[in-house]
């Protein structure tokens, strides 16, 4: 386990952009108790297992990050939070921390998207590294970077 | 949990086509100690997926599937096997089962394409119910079904 020791500041998910033609989609993390925020770029697959999740539409079979949850539950765990944890070469990482039936945690590595999916579907909290945070906001000028906020 | 009494037949994948500009791939499976096979049309992202299970090519960070086995393995458990249990309109349906650490097993219901991903990853066994063998078998003539058998 890697747990980093930095502030991990409580962010949510404002906005899923979905784009038709396009193989890459994007969401956007907001503070929840303040006001900065940042984009991630995102896989199709993703982004529609992510509005699944937000739009309540559950397909007539399991989907990949479904399957995964129902496992994880199956064997007592549980999602206990998303942490995104690190960005190098513009790229973020991410956990998945879950929680055994005898009170352990395990940070599985993961993209953000996934982490998300999973995350999402059971209300988890959502986490992100200071450091990440302050390198990518994209609020400097202190306003509330989200032109149509939506409160997913 | 939902066993089916009748007789499960093993199986093994046989063969993975991938197409560019498809959002349709397939693979086949073969009885491991007969002549019966048959296809199953996949989605391409687990095409992929199980393309980089069989060539043992790992992507930078962890994609969904490798998440879910991860996960599973975190909290002890076992991917036992995978089951495909049955056929309706034209749609497998398939489970995967897991075994805690307490020896419980738990089915999973998957897509066939998602169990398979995760199975292959640990070279569990393949299961396909006979009835559902024998209402898509291609192999009528009694010959093997497939012109190009790899052994994957």
């Amino acid at each position: 386990m890697d747990f980093p020791n930095e502030p991990q500041i409580p962010m949510r998910l404002c906005n899923l952009f979905l784009r038709d033609n396009s193989s890459q989609q994007w969401l956007q993390l907001a503070e929840v108790d303040g006001t900065r925020g940042f984009p991630i770029v995102i896989g199709t697959n993703e982004a529609h297992e992510i509005q699944r999740v937000l739009t309540g539409t559950e397909p007539p079979r399991p989907m990949t990050h479904q399957l995964a949850l129902e496992s994880i539950q199956a064997l007592g765990g549980q999602v206990e939070r998303v942490a995104i944890t690190d960005l190098k070469d513009n790229t973020f990482y991410a956990q998945l921390i879950l929680r055994t039936p005898d009170g352990t945690e395990h940070a599985i590595e993961s993209r953000p998207s996934d982490a998300l999916a999973l995350g999402l579907r059971v209300g988890c909290e959502i986490h992100v590294a200071e450091s990440v945070l302050e390198a990518v906001r994209t609020d400097q000028s202190g306003q509330d970077p989200l032109d149509d906020p939506k409160d997913f």
